[in-house]
């Protein structure tokens, strides 16, 4: 017999009764019924109910193990009798009587159970992760996340691409985040850096002509503490193509997501259609450029109805330029309680206030209630509510000004009116596209133009784009979002020298400066590039969000706390002074 | 039609002849024969012939492109005629007629030609990356590398095996090797490093019950310059099992390597039966714990045919403690002229010479040649004959004294037997594992006991073999060689904390010294730690094998120079002193 199995804690069935077995495992938790032993023996596959009375030549060995000890034990299956059978268990047929045993591996006193849902503070948990990690809900999303990895790389291969991997250890990246920096030991007072992506590297992939480029890509950015980010590192599904345009870069990583998506809904619904909304209308229509369209609610302009009209704030408002007045239908909103609460929550985000109007029954038929209506009369409230498609027991409100200054409290608006009417469904993945993303943005306070995004893709319409006013230039720029977050993002690239060099100088970067930054690629520019484009897809948040889970930790097998340390293996610390010496450096004390 | 491509430049028959299509790619080669253009167009899946002549509206601009130029063409798919045809090439059937071109990515006067075979000092093929890599053997190389990664990949989870990520920004690992450090920001003066291999991790994940892990993991390592290996970093197949022995480890990995080999042999044969050979048999037999098993000369002890015999050197070496007389067996090595060759080269490498005889035919039948022969007497010199198995034509070669002062030179004298009597096979790939490792070595120069290999392994015997002689003491720890390279290493892990103290002990470090070196990894083994062990494979010397070269730069998509500098995009680079300021480091001024 194996020295350790003949079966996981998962495979005993009815059909094995009577054989003798060999299990190993961590006992998971004991009973002991008076004389009778009753331990739940748990390995990575399953559990396995074993028993142990004074019969046995192993009993009294069995009654000293505790939680998590690791043991083997051999022994003989027995069915159970019918009324214990527990058909939750695949192996809750059958229990296996002990008859010897063997201590694998002792524990000492546990500062975390395994057993039970109890709560423990996120430092115990990463302390202890080993221990941690034990428990059935991380088991489950590490398995989650490995299967996740798994068919994303089978899903690539199968769709022509290959994985070729970057270097861990390069230059500054130009992603604009801040560099991990690793000093040279043969170049003292030179660094090395982690790259925030291989942003770069795959350009150069396919400036090299390799076509098709996929990586399960980690990237490295010193970020400053925030709840659901990793302080130092993050994965992603990196792709890049040559010879495409963005359709084709959609058509091709669509099926490889929705696959995903599909294949680990568990039961949740997963869009087929994944609209492509253009960046203004995403603003627009649901105030952010990662809409969760879960959530039907859309926004629209109804400026027109409050022009001149009898809303004094507003009508005054429309008359300087670059205001609007929008309006969030509320189906089913339609009560002064509920829009007063609205009301309310706009005026903890910072803005004056939401009129709304509701629409109620009343004595004569439909009626529309709240100052705002009174305000505005009846043939303009009317006209409101058409264009809304309203009817009684609905609401809608409104929010005027600069987009810019109500767009975001307007979006989250629509998010709490979504999911406190329960428009917003549950066990759904919704995806859009959110495409047209302006190049160049105009700085509030400098009043400098500067890149909105990424500054390396190819504006829409080329050079002769580049010549007009730059805020109208879009580029093929492009993010996917689902259920609310941001999972990807991505573009036809920017891989023509010249175009690029006049995209920069509207930035206010001469070619001397892209070129200090941006040595390599734009080097390798010059050399016959084809046309390229690509995206990178964020594997911890896809992960979480098929977790369905909001802390990132949960879906990292070893991660850093906020602070950015590793509290089981003790990192950061001291470096010795050999080492500091060898690299030429020198700590500067801290006050 | 699509934008760039309606084919790519490998898709062309017989059977599209008279077809308009669209293809993208590099001009690979222009001929100009008087008034007509012939264009090897090339991309990623292979090169089809374009032709043009003045009566297209595109000659004007077709001739103005150069080498390596990336354009778009539209023409017509035209029958080659039936003497022009290439049967070498997939497209070789056919050419098309380009009416329309685009250039989408012109070329600078080129630093390093993508077509033909011309040689490049590596600076300039590392400077220039992007256009050696279009080159037809790194294209094949690197397509080769991403393939047999997919492989193994594959393999691993058809096995049960899920991949699970480890951290890349970590604390230090105890292989040994330099660490890569990184700096903390949020942590002033604290550090973190990069891990020379995911060792600890790998055994965390078994402690937290996960059965099965592997890894394709980036393994980093601050080496001083070496032309064989990158001196940054390099990748690991990684594996560990929970619950196994070391023959189960053998079992589940033979198959996944030998499986990747066969996929990739390219014709050679790869062979089925891996022995199971003793580190002592491997020094005795081959001279080296990684031996190639495709040269069939085996070594063998002779002592007792010198001792107290003609050849006073011998008889007199063997008088001493811990000597012996070795014989390399030469068949078809039977002439003074091979034999004063090897004999010479024995000098070479800093030994005395070696001894020999040559069987050749003579006058009265076979007779035994050189001056060994003459000193030993004809009865000792037939018994050595015949242990050996040799006859008229062969030879053996002599060398004594203490092993460790001549095996590797033993080792290297049976490789260039081999090679230069033909008798290693080429186009096969042999592997032996090599097992049985002594845990421990006695330092020659302190005389002081340290570990020999890694101090993880379990000791065969357990905790009571650690009682004995510490020299005798070999442990479940193994190495994987394959035509002559070390590709694999691994162990069964020591994982009790008892016997882990124990044989630090051996070799001097106290309990407290074990805990503040490998503080995260004890502390779990404390909690109910599962047998387990695993092992790690060298990817970069598994593709180079493969791919049948001996630089690993040709392996490496991006690789560093054997300066560790990245030519490309500059790195390392000066940090800029605001970055200094956040790490609170200084650099010291290097006179």
């Amino acid at each position: 017999m194996h020295a350790y199995r003949s079966h996981t804690c998962a495979d005993l069935t009815a059909a094995d009764t009577g054989t003798t077995v060999r299990l190993s495992g961590w006992v998971h938790r004991v009973r002991d019924h008076g004389g009778v032993l009753f331990i739940d023996l748990r390995d990575h596959y399953g559990v396995t109910q074993i028993l142990c009375d004074g019969d046995s030549a192993a009993f009294d060995e069995l009654e000293k193990v505790r939680s998590e000890w690791c043991i083997r034990i051999d022994g003989t299956v027995k069915a159970r009798d019918p009324d214990l059978v527990n058909p939750k268990l695949p192996t809750g047929e059958i229990e296996v009587y002990v008859r010897d045993l063997e201590v694998l591996g002792a524990a000492s006193e546990l500062p975390l159970m395994v057993f039970g849902d109890q709560e423990y503070p996120e430092e115990t948990r990463l302390r202890y992760r080993f221990l941690d990690l034990r428990r059935e809900a991380m088991q489950s999303n590490m398995t989650l996340r490995s299967d996740v990895v798994a068919s994303m790389r089978r899903r690539m291969w199968d769709q022509g691409f290959r994985e070729y991997q970057t270097p861990v250890i390069t230059a500054s990246s130009p992603e604009g985040a801040r560099d991990f920096l690793v000093p040279s030991r043969l170049h003292p007072g030179r660094f090395y850096a982690l790259p925030q992506a291989p942003q770069q590297f795959k350009q150069l992939i396919m400036v090299s002509g390799f076509d098709r480029y996929f990586q399960i890509a980690p990237c490295f950015r010193d970020e400053d503490p925030r709840a659901d980010r990793s302080p130092t590192d993050f994965y992603q599904l990196d792709m890049e193509m040559s010879f495409v345009t963005q359709q084709d870069v959609f058509d091709t990583i669509q099926p490889v997501l929705r696959g995903v998506f599909e294949e680990f809904a568990d039961g949740a619904t997963v869009d087929a259609d994944w609209p492509q909304i253009s960046y203004r209308d995403a603003a627009l229509w649901y105030g952010t450029d990662k809409p969760d369209l879960r959530n039907p609610i859309r926004m629209q302009r109804v400026s027109e109805h409050f022009a001149g009209g009898g809303f004094a704030i507003f009508a005054k408002l429309l008359e300087q330029d670059g205001t609007e007045i929008r309006a969030i239908p509320a189906p089913g909103g339609g009560s002064r309680k509920f829009c007063d609460r609205m009301n309310k929550f706009a005026q903890g985000e910072g803005l004056p206030g939401m009129g709304y109007i509701f629409w109620r029954e009343g004595a004569d038929g439909m009626e529309a209630a709240g100052p705002l209506a009174k305000n505005i009369g009846p043939e303009r409230t009317e006209a409101i509510r058409q264009q809304l498609g309203l009817g009684v027991g609905d609401a809608a409100f409104f929010l005027g000004g600069k987009p810019s200054d109500f767009e975001t409290v307007a979006g989250k608006a629509r998010v709490v009116i979504g999911d406190e009417l329960g428009l917003t469904e549950t066990d759904r993945f919704a995806f859009a596209w959110i495409v047209d993303f302006p190049i160049y943005e105009r700085d509030a306070e400098t009043g400098k133009v500067d890149f909105e995004h990424n500054p390396f893709s190819m504006p829409q319409g080329g050079m002769e784009a580049l010549q007009g006013d730059p805020l109208d230039v879009l580029g093929y720029q492009y993010d996917l979002a689902c259920n609310g977050y941001e999972i990807l993002s991505g573009a036809i690239r920017n891989h023509i020298p010249e175009i690029m060099f006049r995209a920069f100088e509207i930035a206010g970067y001469d070619e001397a400066e892209v070129r200090r930054r941006f040595g390599g690629l734009v080097n390798a520019f010059q050399y016959g590039a084809p046309p390229h484009g690509g995206c990178a897809a964020g594997i911890d948040r896809i992960v979480m969000l098929l977790a369905d889970t909001v802390n990132i930790r949960e879906v990292i097998m070893f991660p850093m706390n906020q602070r950015a340390e590793d509290l089981m293996m003790s990192a950061p610390s001291e470096p010795t002074s050999d080492q500091l010496m060898e690299l030429g450096l020198r700590v500067i004390p801290q006050e």
